[in-house]
């Protein structure tokens, strides 16, 4: 059986890309506040993008809000990245950002909410609990999680930054901490981290932590990240290992496709001059 | 406007009685796995033991299990809790179990979800974001939010017992920064703690260091943890501000109704002792 990395990578291969492509159907984007307004929104971005996504990452909380009619709506959109997956014969990995985490038998019917009933191929998964609240989520090598790591928004310092005695007896980041403890997590190539590209030099520290872990990397954009100084501090060696995720960049362009095209090839080129080097 | 926790207390006087009921349909307590039998297992618990409860806490994860069709029977088994408030003339607050916690712009959506679309009085929330991403769950004082500080499974200690350096320079464990974290961000009264009744040590500690925040306790019962040894480490002087959450214990009952109403006794009696000393 394949890892979720493995699939991603293909993917990555298949369209030179290691763009993902966010789907945050903010209700301030839409044209009413409606369920079906946040899944036009998302099936329009899905089928503009589609050449250029790696990947493409619903953002749970902007469907939660309607309820039911946003669960049906995300299934949808989830529905709609499948479509494209078959047309261009290439699998395109949904990424559920949905951050959930707690004990072991409520992960399990998390993973089966997310993998079986929604049939995305990974989620977003806090540390906070520890390793027994994530492996329910790593038991299929099929589908993936990435693990909160260092987030992109101004207070993620307040725990993430905390000092910790480190394994060494020196004092590290307790982000440092999470990055080890995901590569120790890690035995079925399908975990990998959530690091901010608001943070190149942390993203630098992660990745000089855990060389070989694939990142998603949130942030580009509106958030202020810039996308030069993130893939050269998180890309691995190997140009690859980092996804750059862009939702309200791509998704607020005057026109979508072309936004996310100048990105595939910018992405492209920052690793072709790192391969170089 | 009236606190969530003022609304909780006058609850706990209404019913004399500190017991949360978890509802947590897990599909082996089911007779099918469907939401229609999730939501009839919940109702029929929320019938038989609203007399007893403080609080009810639903576990968003065995809803979402069922895509669209569980969002509709949570939705359901919350209006149960409404009607069975309106019976008795006693607001029951209802804690949507979800450990929700994003960035601010979506933990926004997770509070319009859990409190405009669901109607619950409050949810549960991770601190590993950080303040900002806690906020918009406090904006509104009649609504609220319990921190995740130190959980009830046993790999809770890979990041929350990690030591850290403490504001006086003494080490502490990440648990209670967490706990220093709440009290500074509990502005409106209407943010409280998660803390596993299966740790009384750590319970009495973490009620050392946050005398006046309310606790929602976990893992009685079916975790292993016992119910005298929480209320001894996690009550507030004035025997208040512990929510003694039992759901296996309750729902696997032979009658869930006498088992609750037993509960219920059982913590009053400790409550009367402790009032006592």
């Amino acid at each position: 059986m394949e890892s979720f990395f493995s699939l991603l990578e293909r993917r990555v291969d298949d369209c030179s890309s290691l763009l993902c492509v966010g789907l945050d159907p903010h209700p301030d984007d839409l044209k009413a506040r409606a369920a079906a307004e946040a899944q036009s929104f998302c099936i329009a971005l899905v089928r503009a993008t589609a050449p250029y996504a790696a990947a493409f990452k619903p953002n749970a909380a902007f469907f939660e809000i309607y309820g039911a009619e946003g669960w049906v709506a995300l299934k949808h959109v989830i529905d709609a990245v499948g479509e494209e997956s078959q047309r261009r014969g290439s699998h395109i990995p949904v990424i559920l950002d949905a951050k959930r985490g707690d004990i072991a038998s409520t992960a399990q019917a998390y993973a089966s909410a997310a993998f079986d009933s929604l049939g995305a191929d990974a989620i977003t998964v806090s540390p906070y609990l520890g390793g027994d609240s994530v492996e329910p989520l790593l038991r299929n090598p099929e589908k993936g999680a990435f693990l909160l790591c260092k987030t992109s928004n101004p207070g993620s310092g307040d725990l993430q930054d905390l000092r910790i005695q480190g394994e060494d007896g020196q004092s590290q980041a307790l982000y440092l901490r999470v990055a080890s403890l995901a590569r120790a997590w890690n035995a079925h190539q399908n975990l990998g981290l959530v690091v901010g590209a608001t943070f190149p030099d942390t993203l630098r520290e992660i990745r000089a932590a855990a060389p070989g872990l694939w990142i998603l990397a949130p942030g580009i954009g509106a958030q202020g990240g810039e996308l030069e100084a993130a893939m050269q501090a998180g890309l691995r060696t190997d140009a690859m290992g980092l996804l750059i995720s862009v939702s309200r960049g791509i998704s607020r362009a005057p026109d979508p496709a072309a936004a996310a095209a100048e990105l595939r090839d910018l992405i492209a080129e920052i690793r072709r001059a790192q391969k170089r080097r």
